[in-house]
């Protein structure tokens, strides 16, 4: 199976994703008093850190208001949040403005229908294992893992294999 | 695979479900103080999102009194919400009155025993793939997904698509 | 395939259980102040009430001194609690004592090594699906279920069957 | 299948492990907040605890500085705990000069790339079955069980049968 980032991934700037449902696993738990609480992925919070350490621009891009964003995009140090977003497509584009950054060195995860209006804007559309049919069917990759359980980190192995960056090597960091 | 909504979709006007392991996954998450948390899927809610759009009524009726269903009701706009239902057929009943809306207008979403008596209430009953035997036995149709892990948006995907409504389109919302 | 509780289902009056793993489903949450939570099924809940419908005395034994088995006690009306058990051979012979029932009409559900002490004093052992080999290989009858998902309902609904009262009619009754 | 510890059990006198994805199973629960919540198995608790009965040191080497180490320490009795790792060989060689204890004499349970420094300072790495590739490549044995949901059990059971200690035993204690 040939790595689908072989030939564009020494192009790509921005790592752009949605929030529930792939840097989380789409789930959330409420209390009775109305307190929220999702999950992460500690794989995925390597990959994330990986991903920076490459030179990588993160951006977080939900149409959620949670507070938990901001909470994980702090832990690992994502300084670009765009927080109820009803239109992503203009999210990103604001993104790509204000980095300087096109369309071509874009890459966005999604995976729900509301993530799709990035198209346009996107050099791939990549989708967890779980996504909504129809984000499977737009995807130009499809992870064999779940979102919130390894998909950013089965991403990010293969991305920077492209980049001739052995991700299997052991390094010396902390995790999160 | 023929829609088993197709014919019947464009008379249905209330949609009625049971919140235990249907709307949440059926667990429950109790700490040392007894405060409780339970467990949802943001697909599912773009789900409820989706049928809300398109101009039905959504009920919750659950046999339980736990807060957190006027908690996951408010974060969807659900305002028809009945709790410690001990008789979903008399509960259903209620819901059908003050809408003015008929059995054959109502579907049923249910995963236990006590859900069953609203059958013969409703047009149709539907159950998640991990729903309880009789409930399974009883269905009309039963979802792939489990309760809580996008039973709800598996539904509502085929049931607009009934109403030749295409469910895989992107469009610019918020989730929750 | 035989119900292998015909026969001997109407000689029982005590199902005695272990709580992690067998209520619960063995895991443990714990926050960074020590607070700890733990999951439990909605289904398996109604399982226990079904037991209680029809006289069953339920008794709950585990080695853990948690406040949580306190609060889903309560919540299921279970008031026989032993908690912080280091030999439950002997927990179970008080158990009996103070009911006065023999160990021909008791159960034991369990899933780990320290729950096989109580095989001299009960007509079977019941193991989940996901039970410690030993436990496996020591029970009676094995679920196709897994501790706190679904394997005490999955026990209710055969024992129930076993006594001809059908546990798949509809009822009415609110859940916990 | 041979065990895999046959031969070099009687020789081990320090298991030390990573904390995430190997003691916890990996995820990461964030409120509102930012707290933290983390989640453990049962099973995985009365594994370290039937170590440590058997003689055998346990140290947690983790690169996360979080609070929820020392809460799950403390309820094992783990008292060799290094947090904020940057290099676990470093660290490894501590606990190992600490003790006077020899590489030969070490075992290392490890589930991620920064786990693989310890390499030249063990007898064998051991990793659970949803560790990173690179693990799964270097390790000597991989277990059945994932990370956080049995995989300390599934090796301690191997490890006392290998010292011809029968784990299977019914034992009197309690669990955490």
């Amino acid at each position: 199976m040939t790595n689908p980032f072989r030939g564009i991934a020494k192009e790509i700037k921005l790592v752009a994703m949605d929030f529930d449902g792939v840097l989380s696993d789409g789930g959330i738990y409420i209390d009775c008093k109305g307190n929220q609480m999702k999950k992460f992925d500690v794989k995925d919070g390597m990959g994330i850190k990986l991903l920076q350490k490459n030179g990588l621009h993160i951006a977080l891009i939900s149409g959620s208001t949670s507070n938990i964003i901001n909470e994980r995009a702090n832990s690992l140090k994502i300084d670009i949040v765009f927080k109820g977003v009803e239109n992503k497509l203009y999210a990103i584009g604001k993104v790509q403005k204000k980095l300087n950054i096109k369309s071509e060195q874009t890459l966005f995860l999604g995976d729900d229908i509301n993530d799709l209006l990035v198209l346009p804007a996107v050099k791939m559309f990549l989708a967890p294992a779980n996504a909504h049919p129809a984000c499977i069917k737009n995807a130009e990759w499809v992870g064999k893992s779940k979102g919130g359980e390894g998909f950013i980190r089965e991403f990010t192995d293969l991305f920077l294999l492209a980049l001739n960056i052995n991700p299997l090597l052991p390094f010396a960091t902390s995790n999160h």
